[in-house]
């Protein structure tokens, strides 16, 4: 026996089998609903309005969450909803099934939504003299939830929370593990994480919105680690010498990210314990710093981290200014140097999910790359220096206003676009670049890097020029990754044509010219159609592991399975670096 | 095809599956082994001597572990061992499945031994260049472990644990689920946990061997909450009263639990960080108490406790000076007055596993009777008043050296015996009951309970004597205890004689005589042989929720399962307590 589903507003009309459950049979006819709390009809996501047919019922409670939320009396929980008759329905937008995307809505992978803290809204009836229960036995079996870890701060408060709002409380948990938080009367329109992406030189921090994963702000600033060494073999260095520095490192890199979340607190009008999870994404040294952990390992050979993939902490142990009991993710690190940042990435971009062959490369202080090949994948890390990032350059800066981003050729010199329109500053990664390329096309600089002027220099416009030194700086840079994907490929047997696609993240955005870039040699001369570029993957992958939990075990999983490809160990290592300092297109 | 065991020294021959795992063939044979580690073949807990027939080759490491631990070449993992041709073997005592009595010998329910920790000693290799692995990574696959919760202080100290013991350590692990500890060297030998009764009058505590269920000590002291109050009413009136007053009244519990636990720390030569796990019975409100709940919804109608069953709290948070990362585990509430000292006798005794009809009595300040009948249980409490305790009695007290326990006939007068021979003090429970049945015998009392002599005194050994005011007390309490077994078997169609077991736990312990009891109507007049005596089955009860993990699940079950009986919302209460309060027996 089956009955006609008429579905608005998708004009859809689909036969399903009589006596199932609405929100399966949708399922069945491709429109699958947000099953937030799978399908124990207590969260009222699934919401659908039945436009024509039979209506069931209300179920006890049901009517009064319904009024609540100022809805029809035509609305049923399609989880709960046993079709008998021909329905006519209208499917709310939010209740369709959520896709989140993480990373620049250009690059289409998007994530199934399923945050890391869900929130449920219940009335809780009186107590009884005949059968007094426990107050938690009573919430969990309102929120239709299993025994669930409770810290004692939650179960302290519990019976205050239950009296402040007359018995309407909203629970607050984490993962079906944790009741991280039982707050008085409804609040579930508000539900908050924030995201972080440690680098090395910057960092970055995103507030999320776990009921929708919308962007709430998004702040930077530059890492005060950096005071004490611009890159992380020297703060490594650093603590391993004084674990007294490393203290100091810590509370360097939390100061920062404390007051990133003042700053994003504070524009969303939020108080800070309103943000109840977190998720930090950044290399290996970087995340051990975070979170104390000795960097000895890190420093001598064969340089193998402490951890790779960790469960949640707790925010109050790591001294994070937000909800105490907050969870904080820390991404999964695939070796010492290739770490939550690359892992993070991955993630975001699903990249073990493809089974093209494909190259995802984080171009900053350090290169990661990463190589798929059908089932198999390989990482490798190449110390590229600061150079992409703008460091150690005469008139390098990071991509900030004022930055020169882009150089393009005029009849007699170059144009300079600045981030911002800003006055030019100074010249970040990829101005630098394009200036270079430029100039080895009008023969001011030989493939080898040497500055053709009796001065040695190569003005650019607005007064900033290249020295020597910078040349040499970026040549270090290219020919580091260059000679990491020459070998990752030779060593499987492949070619620069055999990829594709080429997946760009780090700090240079959209920014790069896929072409001067490929005229250097830093990318493969390939099809210029397999090149993508992510932003800020790592950011998006921290963001990933908020709103959508399965990616995590899908990051720690891809951590375990990754390949090292070591290429210092590799005999033929010093050669091919050496033969890829010379600036050229290659395949 | 099958092959033939020779099992010694258990003289048994038994035909097994030829390529069956030889720890699969005992168990099938009925000769289960320890499988401490699940069969990973990494505790070294299932080892047997192979004296005749094929060995297999070592596994890799195996006969490192074998050396260490001193054993011959010809012993070997029987998980590991796949049985290909006939054998003779020899099981040594400890390979032998352990089961625990975490009772009095006398009573036979035996636990099966699983304890909350358990400690795996591993050699690590060194790291290598090629594939630079965590370190976390490379202590969890040679422990054969998935991944576990590990918190942070355990990984900040991995490296230093490795580095200290040329990379041999031992893994603390809590039920499979935390990373507890990372110790150098092999200190698989000790593993210590401590259970507490908290009884509102006395307080006890063993340190328990996790490796054994061996008895490493018991110590007890006067609950010092005593100061603020005899009896739990009025301590959460207190504690109701003044949010000051429930801090004090914690501060007192915890500092008797901390002088206990140094103690037995001290008798057994064990730093205290070597106490790695605890479980506490309590009543409800004791726990509240100890937890630092708020105990509002305790002293005021319905009486509905916060929690039932909680998960595992670390130490530290609650202030116990043992390891800061031990796991403590809180027997679960059934009732606001039945508590977790009453779900631990039950656990202790396997009492919801059987299926006769059953009573299991907890007489202390609150008389705590649980009645199973078939599938069912019932479970309530009664205010019997510290009498038992030999509280509130002119000459009474606890059942300290010095106290008469119990009273016998002499020519015209009363013998007195007394806890440790020493001379007589006072009077405690057991004794008191002898002293009043045999008055009533002798027609100094009137079944009303009046005292017959001029005097109102009944004078008994040594100076000590009873004056009206005792007997009234002990009126009380064995009639609260009377009328609510008597309540219990009439609403189930119940009568004394279906009772074929009555089990009675509490501070009593083995001293209570049946007969007097059953004389003044205490008990209900059953045949002798049904009555059973667990002792402290509180204690036993903690002790079983560290040594036999799954017992934790039990109580759970069981404190779900109970169903509450309010004797004070039965109409017929006051009337059967009332008949109840005359001494006489019952059926």
């Amino acid at each position: 026996m089956s009955v006609t589903l008429e579905i608005l507003p998708l004009a859809q009309k689909v036969k399903v089998r009589k006596k199932a459950l609405l929100s399966e049979a949708l399922r069945e006819a491709g429109v699958p609903l947000s099953l937030y709390c799978q399908g124990r009809g207590v969260c009222g996501k699934c919401l659908v309005e039945v436009l024509e047919g039979k209506l069931p019922l209300f179920r006890p409670g049901e009517e009064e969450v319904l009024k609540r939320s100022g809805l029809s009396s035509r609305h049923r929980l399609a989880c709960q909803y046993v079709v008998d008759s021909d329905l006519r329905l209208r499917i709310p937008e939010r209740s369709l099934l959520g896709r989140v995307a993480v990373l620049d809505p250009a690059f289409e992978a998007r994530l199934p939504f399923d945050p890391v803290l869900k929130k449920f809204t219940v009335q809780l009836p009186r107590p009884e003299v005949a059968n007094a229960e426990a107050e938690l036995d009573v919430l969990l079996r309102a929120i239709k939830s299993g025994p669930l870890d409770v810290p004692l701060t939650v179960l302290k408060a519990l019976p205050s929370s239950l009296q402040a709002s007359g018995r309407l409380v909203t629970a607050v948990v984490r993962e079906g593990r944790e009741l991280l938080a039982v707050e008085p009367g409804d609040t579930s329109a508000a539900v908050t994480g924030i995201a972080f992406d440690l680098g090395t030189t910057t960092l970055v921090a995103e507030l999320v919105d776990l009921s929708s994963g919308r962007n709430l702000g998004r702040e930077a600033c530059l890492n005060s680690q950096a005071a004490y060494g611009a890159d992380v073999v020297s703060r490594i260095s650093l603590a391993y010498e004084d674990s007294g520095r490393a203290a100091i490192l810590r509370r360097a890199v939390l100061s920062d990210m404390n007051r990133l979340v003042r700053a994003l607190a504070s524009s969303a009008g939020l108080s800070l314990d309103r943000i109840q999870a977190a998720s930090v994404a950044g290399n290996t040294a970087m995340n051990h710093l975070f979170l104390g952990l000795p960097v000895d390992s890190l420093a001598v050979a064969p340089f193998n981290p402490v951890f790779s993939s960790l469960p949640d902490l707790p925010a109050s142990e790591l001294g994070l200014d937000i909800h105490p009991q907050a969870s904080v993710y820390v991404a999964p690190n695939i070796r010492s140097f290739v770490g939550g940042d690359t892992s993070a990435g991955l993630a975001a971009s699903r990249f073990s999910e493809g089974r093209t062959t494909a190259l995802f490369l984080d171009l900053g202080t350090n290169g990661e790359i990463v190589l798929r090949h059908r089932t198999r994948m390989w990482a490798t890390s190449t110390a590229a220096g600061p150079a992409f990032e703008g460091m150690n350059i005469s008139c390098g800066m990071l991509a900030v206003p004022g930055a020169v981003f882009k150089v393009e050729p005029e009849a007699d010199g170059f144009r300079c676009s600045t981030v911002g329109d800003a006055p030019a500053k100074g010249m970040c990664g990829t101005g630098l670049i394009d200036a270079v390329s430029l100039s080895l096309e009008r023969g001011l600089l030989t493939p080898q890097g040497q500055v053709t002027s009796a001065s040695r220099t190569i003005p650019l416009a607005g007064g900033l020029s290249l020295i020597q030194k910078d040349i040499r700086e970026l040549q270090l840079a290219v020919g580091a990754v260059k000679a990491g994907i020459r070998l990752m490929l030779e060593a499987n047997g492949l070619k620069a044509s055999d990829l594709e696609e080429v997946l760009i993240a780090g700090a240079f955005g959209s920014y790069l010219s896929v072409e001067h870039s490929v005229r250097l040699g830093l990318l493969p001369d390939v099809d210029r159609r397999v090149v993508r570029f992510l932003g800020n993957a790592s950011l998006a992958g921290a963001k990933a592991f908020l709103v959508s939990v399965p990616s995590r075990q899908k990051a720690e999983d891809t951590a375990a399975r990754i390949e090292h490809f070591s290429l210092a160990s590799r005999p033929a290592f010093q050669d091919v670096y050496i033969s890829s300092l010379e600036f050229g297109p290659w395949k």
